[in-house]
């Protein structure tokens, strides 16, 4: 029987995790490590300055479910290493409330978990609804999870295998299809909205409007706006072997 | 004049940003905006939930000097946004006490305030020393760093660099100079050690030990090793193009 880990940054009690937990529930043993708040926008980060507390809760009849005072990165570690003391068969992160797309991947705790499972050599799909509402409408999105959870499952000869998968928000127009895409080069014009506080002191909000700077036709910000759903494959390895080429013929030290 | 925005990681007043700044003062106007406490590990996160603070201290003569409330992904877009209104030449972060090769760059806040500034098309340079102590030497560094800036002042022609430099730690055997190198595959054995507070409450400190799995030669790790300086070139985009063909052709939906 598979072992499949379940993760989320929008913290254990999400809808989004429980549309997971419902898709994939017949697909092998359940163990779900999540925070135990929201953990949005928190990327990559680990745990290192203060100490991790774990606590088993009752998620759903037969499975095992912990939350965790850590990151989404911290989950995936202290399921591996504490919990399961073995690796998981594959790792699930979401589904999360929004769109991690392009650029967003890079500040995802939902990615950022996928690709902690990655490193670890363990297959992982981060799932994002274009819908950022507590309760948004998961139940269109079941079908495709299930369908690449599956293929993924399916796919033991294919090594490596991390995925960015992005749904478009449930509407009116179908869904129609799947597209395998490459990650737009994107950005955020950041606007920060300046206010004062009560004691005459500055303070500011993040906030910016996305820019999709890429022209190619195969991204994901594209298959997106098509209402298609996305998946980009993802590496670890950050390395551009374009610029090193450049720089080793132009650069002498 | 160029303008040079500094960062870090490990907070306002630590030693490896002073270093940093008395390297490359002297090559431009300076503006530093960099974390009011030590955020070390806290890779890409931003932050969305809380408000950022922001204020201005004295740090040097001459120098504009900010610190924020926020992790170095904010710093970065605070100073463009906020702080400068505009792009700066270039972006500095570091030196980072402690190591960021290989699968660090992930974890690092150094390298993602570097890689926040790439996703602005700002030249960026993460710098890191070998050295975690808080009273790190890093005189020997300083050639290194400047050398280094130098080059990417000097390289308008070669877009998009941003580059993940490490430096080895000061001893008796000689730098033997610098090679642009590869991301080396590796990762952390995580060993959680569990203790048990005076409340009879379990808690968990991450602790671990890394493993290189890279046979490659040209790899940050083995010139570190070797003890040259490491630089890797860093993209943005982490599609994994060669998964992304493979998927083409074995996944019909």
């Amino acid at each position: 029987m598979k072992t499949i880990l379940l993760t989320n940054d929008d913290g254990i009690f999400a809808p989004g995790l429980k549309a997971l937990f419902e898709t994939v529930k017949h697909l092998g043993k359940i163990i779900i490590v999540a925070p135990n708040k929201p953990q949005s926008g928190m990327g990559h980060a680990i745990t290192i300055n203060k100490p991790l507390r774990i606590e088993k809760i009752h998620y759903a009849e037969g499975v095992d479910a912990y939350t965790s005072s850590g990151t989404p990165v911290d989950c995936v570690k202290l399921a591996v290493d504490v919990i399961l003391h073995n690796k998981p068969d594959i790792c699930l992160s979401g589904i999360n409330h929004g769109a991690n797309h392009s650029v967003n991947l890079l500040y995802s705790g939902t990615m950022s978990a996928a690709i902690e499972a990655a490193i670890e050599k363990i297959p992982s799909i981060g799932f994002s609804l274009l819908d950022e509402s507590t309760d948004a409408d998961f139940n269109h999105a079941k079908h495709y999870v299930e369908l690449i959870t599956k293929k993924v499952l399916n796919s033991k000869s294919i090594k490596n295998i991390c995925l960015n998968v992005n749904i478009p928000k449930n509407s009116l127009k179908p869904i129609k299809g799947i597209k395998i895409c490459s990650q737009a080069e994107a950005k955020y014009e950041e606007n920060y909205v300046k206010r004062i506080d009560p004691r005459k002191r500055d303070y500011y909000w993040l906030s910016g409007s996305f820019v999709n700077m890429d022209t190619r036709k195969n991204t994901d910000v594209n298959a997106l706006n098509e209402n298609y759903v996305s998946i980009v494959p993802i590496k670890v390895d950050l390395t551009n072997y374009e610029l090193q080429k450049k720089l080793n013929n132009k650069w002498k030290f």
